[in-house]
């Protein structure tokens, strides 16, 4: 398929696994993929830089990187001075970022909008995750509902579509599917606390998800952990 | 009412009219209002001014500006270098933001959360407006929705109500309610592009129906033009 055929997407790049397999399964079905990363005040940017060169090795037609001063609000132990705990315990854990998957895919449906996409990717996933509200199927469809009243295109247009290939995968599944598209998962950070060159701490919810993962998938994870 | 028997509410507060309204009831109403603005790449900061100083003058708690760069995206006459028309014509205006209430009211959300906060106030209307889809009740119901689902206090806790008290309010009756809450009207920003002095332009669709509504109600509007 020549790019000149495919459609416009959005497709939330995170650096992590994830949404690297999402990228990769959206270029796979046919879209011309504009990844968007958002820049909340994470604390490490190692996972930006990783969402640029996945963007780039996933045959993506461009990156943008959005800026969002979420650390002004605080509140979570991945934007505010709290300590990221070693492994998840009952309830939502306090790395929820309030408001955020709400707020990337706000930012995503603009940027849709702008370039007549009726198409948004996330790769959110209710099997294998920390037990966060907004990543739910529910919330998926909320947001969709939510979309195709806010915007020009749902009203006036071809309509939003929200994609969430990944909603009913585990960390196994999403590996392989990741393996089989080739992608190099050294490139992928999934740790809440990664160091500057991306090593993971092997310890958090995220590294523990990500190694059981693996292992369950019979895949080697070439995770470099510091 | 002292102000620790005050529930906590966050209230979008633009520096215009409308919101100036909104967070004069949201106070009358019994709430300790936080006011948040967004810095989303307004082509003026005289807006933002006066979101700070109605924010200190009508009493709230406490005022919060985040930004998010919309510029990078583009796509609208109040973040890209496309000219503001004259009067609006038929369909959504060029001076429409993509997905910008979604945006602010995310950015609310996530406030909300981090404050405790069950209840969010924006100054949306739907009577005499530029027709900007995501300003219409099906938008604001549609968001409420998405909030509970999205949200620890949604899921765990008291619920997430959206407030958009001026919702079937002329421009009249804003004025009007303006008036007798005592707010000071010159200290507000309406026109879409007004100057760093926050003087207005007096032809773009925004002081038009600034104009009109403050004519209807018979009151006099201490707009400065340029």
């Amino acid at each position: 398929m020549n790019s000149a055929s495919r459609k416009p997407a959005v497709v939330l790049v995170s650096g992590g696994m994830d949404s690297a397999v999402t990228l990769a399964l959206a270029r796979e079905g046919g879209f011309a993929c504009h990844a968007l990363s958002v820049a909340y005040g994470q604390r490490h940017s190692s996972e930006l830089a990783a969402a640029a060169a996945l963007a780039r090795t996933l045959g993506a037609v461009e990156h943008k990187t959005v800026s969002v001063d979420l650390r002004s609000i605080g509140g979570s132990a991945l934007t505010a001075d709290i300590d990221v705990p070693e492994q998840g315990g009952a309830g939502i854990p306090v790395t929820y970022v309030p408001a955020r998957n709400t707020i990337m895919l706000s930012i995503a449906l603009g940027w849709a909008e702008v370039l007549g996409a009726s198409d948004i990717f996330c790769g959110v996933n209710a099997v294998d995750y920390s037990g966060y509200p907004d990543c739910r199927p529910a919330f998926i469809e909320a947001f969709e509902r939510l979309a195709n009243l806010a915007t020009k295109s749902g009203v006036e247009g071809a309509g939003i579509r929200v994609h969430a290939p990944l909603m009913a995968m585990s960390k196994a599944d999403i590996a392989r599917a990741g393996a089989r598209l080739g992608i190099d998962f050294s490139a992928t950070v999934s740790c809440y606390q990664a160091d500057a060159e991306g090593r993971a701490c092997g310890h958090c919810d995220a590294c523990r998800l990500r190694a059981e993962g693996f292992a369950a998938a019979g895949i080697d994870d070439p995770t470099r952990y510091r």
